[in-house]
């Protein structure tokens, strides 16, 4: 009794004049009714998602799409078929494999997304300088093919160490696996080869993970590990009002600590850093199957609206995958560098940036999807002119729980995102 | 239908005999009868683990214990009170610290684990050298004190970014937050600062997070995520037979899709990699409340040896901490140095040896936690005598499922383990 009074005063304490603009938020009531306007419009306005061939693009530009495995096994046998063929008439024995490289790429603005144009290359087995890689498409593709008939999951890595001699390094193994996507039409994760899990999620979301029916309000303060395979994952259902794409582990911790999602109904997700695929199929799946908007919580620094960009346009060397692995329409919530003088970020709490991260932001303005978004541009150009970078932790400088109880609500309050 | 026969067909090429020492294995029945005589006579024989006290030891030694948060902060408190008196006595401002230094610490092979010896200094106030190490301290015990007060968790970042005017960088409140552990005598997760999540946990075992039942069996293939702060664990129930302790992420998830623990009843754990706090504190409060076996898969390097021994025996800075952090009584499933012959692990999936990866083995040969285990040291010599490391995934070369379906089951069989 006596600790619960001493408590009790601590708080009263720490509810003071130290936390900038509390004094600005309404009530939890209020700010709900201003996060269902918004989410009612957003999920009426998305039509259907534009197509390269709504653009006339699909004979000059290439997409995969997801498979189903036994559409992924007849289409290696039919290539196969093919490839007999073409041997049996003294043609020799080739692969056409789709460029992946940079000159190959395109950024389609109305997509938002950079996708591969339609040049390919041919890879002959009668040749010095490309039968090595004839020979591990080969092999990659008959992998592939066991992979169809068990129906199990491997990793790049498992790959690799079917035949260490064949492909010397991961890196062949792996740059064929891309080629193998590409020639299929698939996605890599309908090849069943996943890369390991890194992501968690917890808040309202409902969903099945191989047949295993999880209630992520239930998970605790650790969330549930986001599984590396999503052709397992299915029967979403949410009555969140929005997705919170976290950047970092610390700040994950502290809104699951909270209950963040249980104050305003929330999916809360991070990838604990750089995006791994894991965690972008399960975000844009979440995206496409509740129709939530997606608010970005990530560093004030070059590197936090990169790794927003990697979720919402792709990273260049998976662009053939651009439609399956990015989410459309993220909003950059903050840490924006606007907001390290309208919340009064303590100086102290700020870091100079380094030539690098200079240079990294003027790359950035250089790109097309910071430049189709005029607010970006605005918020990047003040990021490297005052050239002062923050982490989400900064706010800790204003107590502990500053982010989830005073900064979150009025940023949701006064819908400022961008 | 079609599809399906493809698929039969198709699992019975696999069960060639291009998978060694498949015909050695017993049925699943015999392998189980083995399993449960070896934890019956594991969980009677784990007595009341040995304290510094019963080696009389505890004079001369010094070990944290896990507080309750109201006893971290009537510590502080009288840790207060006491310096007040101190001035105000005349004797001035300066905190008595325990000394976190190699030279004062200790292996301790009857408790099979490295702990702090007695020394202390004296950090005053008054002294040009120390009067801003003095200051952080104070500062650090205020924060503390402020969690115990709001029952929060918080990182190790977010505590530095409260002043980063005074740390200047996080290596320096990290450092002062291990003194003030040790200062109060209590586990640095007792004072509610915690460290990022990496674990993941999948199997049979049921156990409440926050407040909230978690049923492994029913983590599909992601698994839960380890929660960051072990003291909101607990309820933990099991019918396993076994913690199956793994390194790495690609195992795992190998193990989790072939959901091992339904056909074998176990737990599975993995940090991905380098062991984390949460996971160390996950896996001893497994052990402790279970009193199940842990057997350890790892790759056959020194690093997966080292991974094991950091696990069992502690890492060197944290080792106040060492009695809470540590599982006694690891043992080493593999992959061993002789699995590589004894399971004809094919050469082109061995990897040489680097000069640093010798130099490692070599360091750790000189280690009491090494020495004091015969097998252990006939391995690692193996090892270095040969030069020839593998990892887990090398298991691959003899089909994907290898791992969960040959191997590990003849070990668990055969009880090969040291």
């Amino acid at each position: 009794m006596a600790e619960k009074k001493k408590r009790r005063r601590a708080d009263s304490d720490s509810n003071s004049a130290s936390q900038p603009f509390k004094n600005l938020l309404k009530s939890d009531a209020q700010i709900l009714q201003i996060l269902k306007s918004v989410t009612s419009s957003s999920s009426s306005s998305t039509s259907k998602p534009l197509t390269l061939a709504d653009l006339a693009l699909s004979s000059t530009c290439r997409e995969v799409s997801d498979l189903s495995l036994s559409s992924v096994q007849s289409t290696i046998e039919s290539l196969v078929l093919q490839l007999t063929h073409q041997i049996l008439s003294g043609q020799g024995f080739s692969f056409i494999v789709p460029s992946r490289s940079s000159s190959n790429q395109l950024y389609v603005p109305e997509l938002d997304r950079i996708v591969l144009k339609d040049k390919s290359t041919v890879r002959p087995f009668s040749h010095i300088s490309s039968v090595r890689k004839t020979t591990i498409t080969a092999k990659i593709l008959s992998l592939v093919h066991q992979l169809c008939l068990k129906n199990i999951h491997v990793t790049k890595r498992d790959l690799f160490y079917t035949d260490v001699k064949l492909f010397q390094d991961q890196v062949q193994s792996d740059a064929v696996l891309d080629d193998v996507s590409c020639m299929l039409g698939c996605t890599r994760s309908s090849l069943n080869v996943i890369a390991a899990e890194k992501g968690v999620v917890v808040g309202r979301l409902i969903f099945s993970d191989n047949g295993d029916m999880i209630d992520c309000t239930k998970m605790g303060m650790g969330g549930k590990a986001i599984p590396p395979n999503i052709d397992r994952v299915g029967d979403m259902q949410s009555d969140a009002l929005f997705i919170l794409l976290v950047e970092k582990d610390a700040a994950y911790i502290r809104l699951a600590e909270d209950r963040f999602y249980n104050r305003f109904p929330c999916i809360i997700v991070t990838a604990k850093g750089q995006p791994d695929v894991a965690t972008r199929l399960f975000l844009k799946k979440m995206k496409m199957e509740l129709k939530l908007p997606v608010l970005a919580l990530v560093d004030s620094d070059p590197y936090g609206l990169k790794i927003l960009s990697v979720y919402g346009c792709g990273s260049k060397n998976m662009s053939y995958d651009s439609a399956n692995l990015t989410t459309p329409d993220i909003k950059w919530l903050g840490i924006r560098p606007s907001d390290l003088d309208k919340y009064k970020i303590p100086e102290q709490c700020r870091l100079p940036m380094t030539e690098q991260d200079i240079k990294t932001g003027k790359d950035l303005l250089e790109e097309d999807f910071v430049k189709k978004n005029p607010g970006w541009v605005e918020e990047l150009n003040l990021m490297v002119k005052t050239k002062q970078k923050a982490e989400i932790q900064a706010l800790s400088s204003f107590g502990f729980q500053y982010l989830s109880e005073v900064y979150l609500p009025l940023k949701l309050q006064q819908q400022d995102w961008l």
